[in-house]
């Protein structure tokens, strides 16, 4: 039987590391919850964070029989990754290790730069992590990104045309609404100066802005994508455990967008409407239909 | 003895009606509380919104002996307001009566425009109090605003200042995160063409901007702020029914600056530290310390 990866977030920009999992996996399944009911954890407490996190994976592991788990949120990587290992008994993956490996495979200085959300930032996770490599973390929080890819002031309608086309938003000049993404971005770089050779993207909603990012950074800087880098990651570490299950493998030959391709599950816990909506220009395709479960709180 | 009156919020934006209510009930007790755990509630389903919101005003009524609340909450107040009344014992005013009220004595023409966030707009809340008094309303959602308020990107340090001098804002060139906001409220308007006479602002973080949108509106048009259009409605409320205890009714001779001025308790359910970092923007005035209370959930 092909396993059930589960993949968690607090809302539905986690689907780009879904996403990124499904290109490498073609064939699992995968349930994917988002907590809408009770985002965005960026503002709240570490306490409150891990309950609501411990819940979400138990409900993946236990009512969707998830034998894996990424959490693909960086605000819950950061601050209840431990609470949700030892709430349930399957392995459990995280975005922040994943991005700090790519960030030093990328960075020949030693210096990295991340932006992320005021929680994630506060959490110094991203800074610990790339401590542990060796690496000095320069971390920003950049609050208005989130809101500016919720309302589609980005220069890509989705996340799939930004990683197919990174040269887009040159092409044309930018509407009003491109030209305030561009400028913010452009605001909260000039605050970060340090002479670093990569810019980790540590929140699941900034691969929609890598374009405009990538025209802001200096020459030469790389633009790290967790996204990119956890799903990788997790495709290594699951394909290890489920050798035995062929099926399960990485197919390069299988067309993502063909029919037959592994089942994806969406939930939440709120907000099905704005879930279904939005959550396409996460996925880069249809998230279907959306089942509101009630966690409780 | 003085009676207290409830102020509810699902963040600390209602601080800007707490502070109108003070400036003209400057002897009451209040006793403000932001469900920041559960925040924000624009993005949340209407079943949620009501169980949160009476949950809250619940706290307020039977822990803290609040005689009258306000709703200091467009969303609450245009998803809940029933919810809440059926929930406790006291009177209970919103915020989108009044400013439908103050937007009918401003219009000449009967077109108003609204803004605020994509839930109170969802709800037509607005649309209907302004039918319900022969006024035609256009209503629009701003989801940047708040974001931006809270990133402080305004021209003006607080809320106090905001009412002090409107025209701080032409004082001097504007940098560029001010530029950005105002880029922000100009494209906003640009898609609100209707020949309206009054701009009510529906989500009581926008006070901090009004410098700004009173520079971007048409000649003419007045900016209706519905903290103030509540606060009002409020005092006269409940001077009428507290008018048995003078100390209650406004003394016009009372400095809100001075100390022995009425005593405000502000009580929040999670981020306390950021409630007292960022709540004195929007009350004028430092919020204290700020309590943590758990409504679980």
């Amino acid at each position: 039987m092909t396993p059930t990866i589960g993949v968690f977030d607090s809302g539905f920009g986690g689907l780009t590391v879904l996403r990124a999992l499904v290109a490498r996996l073609p064939h699992a399944q995968f349930a994917f919850l988002g907590d809408t009911a009770r985002l965005p954890y960026g503002s709240k407490s570490r306490r409150t964070i891990a309950r609501y996190a411990a819940e979400s994976a138990q409900f993946l592991v236990h009512k969707q029989g998830a034998e894996f788990l990424v959490i693909a949120c960086n605000t819950a990587s950061a601050l209840a990754l431990d609470a949700i290992q030892a709430a349930v008994p399957v392995p459990v993956l995280g975005v922040i290790e994943p991005g700090a490996e790519a960030a030093r495979a990328a960075s020949r200085t030693g210096d990295v730069l991340v932006i992320a959300t005021d929680a994630t930032v506060q959490s110094h996770a991203y800074a610990a992590a790339c401590r542990a490599l060796g690496l000095r973390a320069l971390e920003k929080a950049c609050p208005l990104l989130v809101p500016l890819v919720e309302e589609g002031w980005t220069s890509l309608p989705d996340y799939s045309a930004a990683v197919a086309v990174p040269d887009a938003a040159q092409a044309a000049p930018a509407p009003p609404q491109v030209a305030v993404t561009s400028e913010v971005v452009r605001i909260y770089l000039a605050e970060l100066t340090a002479d670093a050779a990569a810019l980790v993207l540590g929140c699941t909603h900034y691969p929609l802005l890598r374009p405009l990012l990538e025209a802001a950074v200096p020459p030469g800087m790389r633009v790290i994508d967790s996204a990119e880098a956890a799903a990788e990651t997790a495709a290594r570490l699951f394909g290890q455990l489920a050798s035995e299950r062929p099926p399960f493998e990485k197919d390069s030959e299988q067309d993502p967008s063909a029919p037959n391709h592994g089942k994806i599950r969406c939930f939440a816990t709120d907000s099905v409407e704005k879930f279904e909506r939005l959550g396409s220009r996460f996925l880069g395709r249809s998230v279907g239909t959306v089942e509101l479960v009630d966690l409780g709180g």
